[in-house]
């Protein structure tokens, strides 16, 4: 395709949101008219399934559940008075937590006022208070956050080393739909140790995001923790952000949330239209289609050009892959869906793996976030008239220009700045575009089976080591792999007791390995 | 595959390393004995190529360079004794550097001691220390290192404020072989205002890490810099981390650079053995290629089930994806080949993109790493008998299998501790393991011929600003875009016009834009 042509169809596609200030370029996708008319059918159908769930359809259907989270930037939408009223009850009961503990009317113990916040949570509890921290917090928060979203025993460490020092000025943010997932469970458990080691009563630090009457719930309760905010059944972890779940630590960092709920819904608003070309959510969903042809055959690189915006790649790692990455479609055919997402942020991966978007195999279409302010006020001169910021600019021009003609297809998404209203937007754009991409490939973005399956195998792993334990602990001499594996039943377990010996034995356990470490089959296991 | 044929397998194809307690497990990887002896002969040329590699050949055919990365760990091996005692020398003046900053006998004019190190650097300058920095470096280090790696203005800001009360304090490392690339260019120049904003004088904090006489070299030199440490042309930048580039802010950090040096030599001394079974990187590289069918046909999916090694999949994202990203094989044919590769750590992912592993498109295959000391000292215990760290192994466990099952392969790397060595060892296996695949499938590995063009695209679109630019001051009416394209003699330019436009105007550069800015066939563009 020629300049003018190109220039044309760049014109043609361009979706601008005025409100926002938002454009959305998907003419370096090479899709066709004759491609667009054929979808038009499933977009059909898409626009309709949104509109049911908007109502409260049951669009979850191997939970049994409504999918509100568009509700939460519009209360008026619920489908009920109650849930209407507890939506805006909850935000403004946020707000004004917030608030008295930012200006010390709640403030610990031993101190005037808060000055970190650990925040325990993982997954969808983790991922979306981890970008929008590193998106819009200030450069001197009122609070500053550490995430624990690991059941890493180094990791839990290495926060609560660092603040040793402050853990009586600390609060803590537990969050857990159940308070039974395991992570945070753990990490809440290690925490509130080193709380009580330092004499420190945790429940004066604690505060607790989880669905009402959880575990988690009934302990912030009958210790008397700080406060208590809600998780609601029909809101996902992967689109709590602008719940409680991304609420909470946000109007604590000092972040306007009210911008972040209105940017998702003005957003909101406009990926409601029922017209593919002037929806940007569909644009995005009809590119995604058109690239992987409905069967994720093309990896999505996403390129934020802005370091704030770094963890937006991995936030729609977890958005999109845990909503599309599906065995089976909703009539129970084995469709192995999904889309691979990765990137971290440009210029910077273009002296990395950008050698081989440009070179090597082309599994993949890019997305190029571009953020048209480089920088609150002015920006110095490099060279006569060139700016740094005009250097980031040229590099995603001039990539995704090199691409294009490389046969690399690409989407541009372009904001005026990083603020709580683009970056509302950004999240309230994606969350619908797979809505969509669900519809046109007949899957349920919103459960994950997957997920309980991975906790179901661990805790599998977690009862054999107390069988292998019991053996040992019954035993006098060393016995091989196999002789436990006999006498715990578990003759087809080799492999994993043999996993389970070897990580107690390294961590003083009191198992020992006899033998050479690089022949399983000669160890002989005892306790010490 | 039953149980009993399974832990066979697993023994008969478990690697061992004993002075590193390393392991390597392919057993997960179904290819069989015929594709092992299959690709027998491809190994016989891996392994010569290797040993011409290391006497000094030139290995990098296209810029007519030796590649040496494995004599900075061996200096014995390195072609001359010029380049065997600047080696040893090298090292020896970092870590007496080192330790002369730390113990304040290297100190700035206004305080006693260094605080802050600004690390200034992009891709393999910045990956590399990035990595270490987060794996090694103790809980309150001696200097405490930011990274500026890349162009961006807001980036580059958030770091000099955070900075701005010890900026008097603060070591700033400028790492950039050439001294040409633009981002730690900006980079220098943004940071050596601040200095000059606060009355410091930039020499008596910059140290250069870069080639013998390129112009940072010369730069360093004419202003007087505290120090210079060298950038050789046989030591590419993504392998770069075991020279002064990551040496200088590792020894700065208190990362003993020796054992990570060691850890290295002793995994290249195993990647030596010419027996695909008995060297570990030999059976990277087959996994790779039986996973992708030697043209990159799945993505490598890297998962270390340890926070502190959370940035190893980013240092291998680059280490693999831009050593193997190419066109065009040795010998000159197209071949468009690369391995995709991206994660980011367990369990954490499996809360993530892991649901879409298990279940969607089968378009990977994962790397498991597994650390087996939980942490250092021993763990409270969360229910009875179970730690956070078991629960961490029994997930790793449980995802392994659970992809197995799903006829998802996999490795697994374990390693006693994350320590110098085993880090030093790790970064070794890799960038041997990428040596061999090269070899396998007949590429150069160590050129990026990419990058540099990228690099040209960009500066493109910077000339193209300054023409336009000129074109609206010698204009005084507004002009159409068309119209700045035909004055700039650039009317197939129009679209990157249109940007440049957009972005100077966003950043009140004297540029301002007349009519819809959703429309851009209608805007009319004029100076203010």
């Amino acid at each position: 395709m020629d300049a003018t042509a190109l220039w044309q169809r760049y014109q043609d596609w361009l979706y601008f949101h005025e409100g926002l200030g938002f454009y959305l370029d998907i003419s370096r996708m090479r899709f066709d008219d004759a491609f667009v008319e054929s979808l038009q059918p499933k977009f059909d159908k898409a626009f309709a399934d949104m509109v049911e769930l908007e109502k409260g359809a049951i669009a979850n259907p191997d939970e049994n559940r409504m999918v509100g989270h568009y509700w939460l930037r519009n209360h008026t939408l619920a489908p009920t008075p109650e849930l209407q009223h507890e939506i805006v009850n909850t935000t403004e009961q946020i707000e004004a937590f917030a608030e008295k503990v930012k200006t010390g009317g709640i403030h610990p113990p031993r101190a005037q006022r808060f000055t970190d916040i650990i925040s325990i949570g993982i997954g969808g509890s983790a991922l979306g208070p981890q970008f929008v921290a590193q998106a819009l917090a200030p450069d001197f928060p009122p609070l500053k956050i550490h995430f624990i979203d690991n059941s890493d025993p180094a990791g839990i460490d290495r926060i609560l080393t660092h603040l040793r020092n402050s853990l009586a000025s600390t609060l803590v943010l537990v969050i857990s739909k159940s308070g039974g997932t395991p992570e945070p469970r753990n990490g809440m458990i290690e925490v509130k140790k080193a709380y009580a080691g330092q004499n420190l009563d945790f429940a004066n630090y604690a505060v607790a995001i989880t669905s009402a009457d959880s575990n988690l719930d009934k302990l912030a309760k009958s210790e008397g923790w700080m406060a208590t905010f809600p998780m609601y059944d029909w809101v996902g972890g992967r689109t709590s952000e602008l719940s409680a779940v991304g609420l909470v630590p946000a109007a604590l960092q000092g972040i306007e949330v009210g911008e972040m709920l209105e940017g998702a819904k003005e957003m909101d608003d406009a990926t409601r239209i029922h017209d593919v070309k002037k929806n940007p959510a569909a644009l995005l969903a009809l590119s995604w289609y058109y690239a992987g042809n409905g069967r994720g055959e093309k990896d999505m690189v996403v390129l934020p050009y802005k370091d704030s915006l770094f963890l937006f790649s991995r936030y729609l790692q977890q958005l999109v892959m845990e909503s599309l990455g599906k065995e089976k479609d909703l009539d129970g055919n084995t469709v192995y869906q999904g889309i691979a997402v990765y990137g971290n942020k440009g210029s910077t991966d273009q002296h990395a793996y950008v050698q081989q978007l440009r070179e090597g195999v082309a599994n993949f279409f890019a997305t190029f976030i571009e953020v048209l302010e480089d920088r609150n006020g002015a920006s110095p001169e490099i060279d006569p008239g060139v700016t740094s910021g005009d250097y980031l600019s040229g590099f995603l021009q001039g990539t995704r220009q090199a691409l294009y003609e490389n046969h690399r297809d690409s989407i541009t998404v372009t904001i005026p700045q990083v603020n709580p209203r683009t970056v509302g937007a950004l999240i309230a754009l994606y969350e619908r575009a797979v809505g969509f991409y669900a519809s046109l490939v007949n899957i349920n973005a919103y459960h994950q089976p997957g997920v309980e399956a991975g906790k179901k195998a661990a805790a599998t792993i977690l009862d054999l080591q107390k069988q292998v334990v019991e053996v040992l602990q019954t035993e006098k001499t060393p016995l091989s792999l196999q002789e436990i594996a006999e006498k715990a039943n578990a003759s087809d377990q080799i492999e994993p007791i043999y996993k389970i010996v070897r990580h107690l034995a390294a961590n003083q356990r009191g198992v020992v390995l006899h033998g050479h470490p690089g022949e399983p089959g000669s160890l002989k296991i005892s306790l010490s």
